[in-house]
């Protein structure tokens, strides 16, 4: 191979610039060109490629974000969108992809493998942790901390004024954000799609604390009773508790990686590269238990990954 | 003088600790014992008092929140509470009062002094800046640091998806903390009560912003369109843009105070306790200009503190 | 078991209150007590000893240092020392410990077993990460994400004026901090223990980023060449150079934990407290491959626990 | 005027990057074109220039550092040098200067202006707010809240080791730095160059804080006795106490700046412009008691600037 892609796709997450930067200088050490397109698969049908060098990645390793930008493509989605894409890489003299994104990103990535046979490496780059393949995604790590700590910000007021307080965090489809998240900050409560969530219990919980004391709600954004909003809502309907909510929202996504989406992230760059020199194709690089693994690609998003045990039992212990 | 009482009471604000601690300390310099009166006027209601020595107040200048808790009590409103409350601290041998929150809280403040003529000293506690008689309150420059910080998050996203994010920041009756975010996150459109909100101009500046250009609006919670979520739908019904919305919400309260609100805290926590021993009552200590300056309890709520003509020119012409 | 203690000693690592916490609820969730030694081996010869129960364990898992504080002892090292203390345990009803600390604090610890027959589970808490028995230690993640956040803020001032810095992170025996911590600031030269540190290899690095172009080097303090100064003062006699240096120091071992230390030191919590009921000792209870793991504790120290190969690799590939 | 230049020098400190966005959208907004000279004084020399516009200046308001870089030039200490610079700002078409650095900056600008009559004017970028003419300098607020946030982390071990901790902050020539972070950490001591420092007071304070009590003493650089270092060997040498040393170093200069810092940076970049728009040159734009306030260059080193006393008083009462 002479010349590889890279690029980001669907929800940002931190620790992408790394990786970017980590496919980069790994390439350029083994005397491959790396082409950057820009805006994910609109772009790859639009041709918006740019030359990616040491000086374009220098100082990108701290940045959230991606410097690539990304977006969804409908185009796409469509067999011609990709036929169009394949066109435009051709031309360009690309004969191999590293795609960092989630399952939406897999999907398109395991049909253009499928239909126009150019060689795709996924990384797994999402800040919800939930695909199957990997232990952690690039971006995971980070959004945990940033939500954690916003969280202890919450918990002065909480305290100061001995209230409930249920906190969204994101998660749509797996709980892991709001079980790290609520296990690192004390929440009294932590509801996620992977277990049923016991109202009752809640209102149990709210007493115990005792009047004055706080209680502090940690609810996944894709849990079976619906968001932070509908929680509060029920409080107050059914046990005549007036709660405070605060939905996290894009704040998880965004801010300077973490040493360890960072570290995971380069890794995991350097893994891609040598997985489309070996000739790998239509598979993920993901670290399982410290060592770099690939699944293929259609299993990351067929197979459930689940939280892991010790964090629901210790989340039943602790809270 | 032998012993003064100190409360917080109202929204908590970062620095309400730092102020205890200096009450504490300058009193204790002086030879006066200080108790905390805890929960506000609920607590003085209900003589919840602890005293309040070194050792209680060591370490506690860089925590968020407030130790002596705070809340919104009813039956203060009433005279009947003011009186039970009266007799409670005249048990307990207080002779002055540190007062430390915003416009309710001193709405109170004034009225135990007028039927009670218990010698009371506010002190300006509130993240809103929306006090006469200080240019700055207790808890604004950490407010206004955190949502900086936390829309510094928004745009790494923001910037990589090339959308429109409208994040709502507090401030009820005042643009304060949004003018101020707004300029120094750089966005790209400001709403606050204080000015006329022209959402035509709103719209010209997204389309100004190009294609896949991030366009970030801020929005001070008491404008006079609505919160976020308004021009959220808004933007949506009459100009069929989509835009994200954030609500940065209760984080926006806590967290450990910077370097100015501790300073201030300190200093307006020394300059009560002069101002009890000097006799004053009934008034705010405040800093203008760099200077102590006292008003007149009524004043600081009847009297509108305008935002500095200045932020609203860099507005302007920054964004 | 009715009643069990747990300290933390030698150097303070963040997660330190984390973990006491988890120990605290965990037993009292089995019908156990927990007795809190004030002080590490000091407090334990004094009987310097207090009751630990929810509330005095309520919002400390945020909190940095440790709330039982910590000290070196002398007197420990002495048999007798060791036998005074043990009375001390005795006559508390103490019939089984948690030690919380390093190496240093196991040796102890294996002693206090060895002689006396009281149960004693170490868990790893420092922020050097070298002890053998789990992949990493409590407060190692906090540490090397503080000392990230400080080089990326010495990288603004090393960019502005295309200068060498040179960085010296905490690590007496083992590079674990500065490898980890090279990596993911990309610093364009790392030095440690565990590898031979080439100074002409140094300097080319130096040449090669080309005039007004930024040097960052990260030196362990174990390394074998010296700490940040001997550096400095080599490149300015060797190579004539000036370097700047900073020696990041004790800020390195404070601040709130990050969520893997808080997830880490909870988890291990409540594994010494279950290996304690279950008649283990002499142990430490680490995790491997992100599952519980328990070691002798005298091979905690004895076997050497060596960097990743492939952090040494990312170091290659990527500076 | 057509074109106007910009550029950074001295030290670097935050809020560059937002004071240069300033210059450049508010000279835009009246239609003058605006040229940025790379690497201060040696980029003026050697005609290291670059266009500023929106583009370059977008995104850049947040991040530490100075996208002009900045150096020390010998050659521009000498009249052939100025001379030089000016034939090559002429040559470029550019009709006035907005200087932002420190003292040493300042020197530079005077003597082009007086021998080069090239209208210049300054404005206030250093950390150590050692300037006449303003009551704070850009990068100054960041640099203490860096500091403070640096030390409440110390402030874990110290309290969980009940040790002696010095801690040295930058500040060659002036104590400004020392005294806030000394208030706003509750430091139990302050060694400034403003005052005479007693070290027998030092160590009377050492004894007050009692057995297993941490006490931490801030140290500006320029104190009189010395740096942290001296400190520490004094104390071993005259009272015996074992103390810990850090030295903050250049982690103050960088990261994201406050919003105090963004403010005061957007705020003179249109103030700098404005003034050489009306004629002004050989001046500084300052702000003080929140108004605009232009000072002589001369001036800005030669009167010297005094600690604020109240911020005395505080540490006074307060440690």
């Amino acid at each position: 191979m002479k010349k590889i892609a890279v690029f980001t796709s669907g929800g940002d997450a931190p620790g992408m610039n790394a990786h970017i930067r980590a496919v980069v200088r790994s390439a350029l050490s083994k005397g491959i060109e790396v082409t950057g397109i820009i805006g994910g698969y609109s772009g790859m049908i639009e041709g918006n490629f740019m030359n990616l060098g040491r000086k374009e990645t220098a100082n990108i390793i701290a940045l959230g974000g991606t410097i690539l930008k990304t977006s969804r493509s409908k185009e796409f989605l469509q067999k011609g969108g990709r036929a169009a894409a394949a066109d435009k890489l051709r031309a360009a003299g690309i004969e191999g992809i590293v795609a960092c994104g989630g399952d939406g990103t897999f999907h398109g990535a395991h049909a253009l493998w499928d239909e126009q046979k150019i060689p795709i490496v996924g990384t797994p780059g999402t800040i919800d942790n939930d695909l199957y393949g990997t232990d952690f995604t690039i971006g995971y790590d980070t959004a945990i901390n940033t939500a954690t700590q916003a969280i202890d910000k919450i918990r002065d007021t909480a305290d100061s004024h001995g209230r409930v307080f249920i906190v969204e965090v994101m998660g749509r489809h797996a709980g892991f954000i709001a079980m790290d998240v609520g296990v690192s900050t004390g929440a009294e409560f932590i509801a996620v799609p992977e277990t049923v969530t016991n109202l009752d219990e809640l209102y149990q919980r709210i007493l115990a604390q005792g009047k004055q004391q706080r209680t502090i709600v940690i609810v996944g954004e894709g849990d079976e009773v619906g968001g932070a909003n509908t929680f509060a809502q029920i409080l107050k309907d059914q046990y005549e508790i007036n709660a405070k909510v605060t939905i996290l929202g894009h704040i998880q996504r965004g801010g300077s990686p973490t040493v360890r989406d960072r570290v995971l992230a380069s890794r995991l760059g350097v893994a891609a590269v040598d997985a489309l020199l070996e000739g790998k194709t239509d598979v993920m690089a993901g670290e399982i238990n410290s060592e770099i693994s690939f699944t293929e690609l259609e299993k990351t998003w067929t197979k459930k990954k689940p939280i892991q045990d010790y964090l629901i039992n210790l989340a039943d212990v602790l809270t």
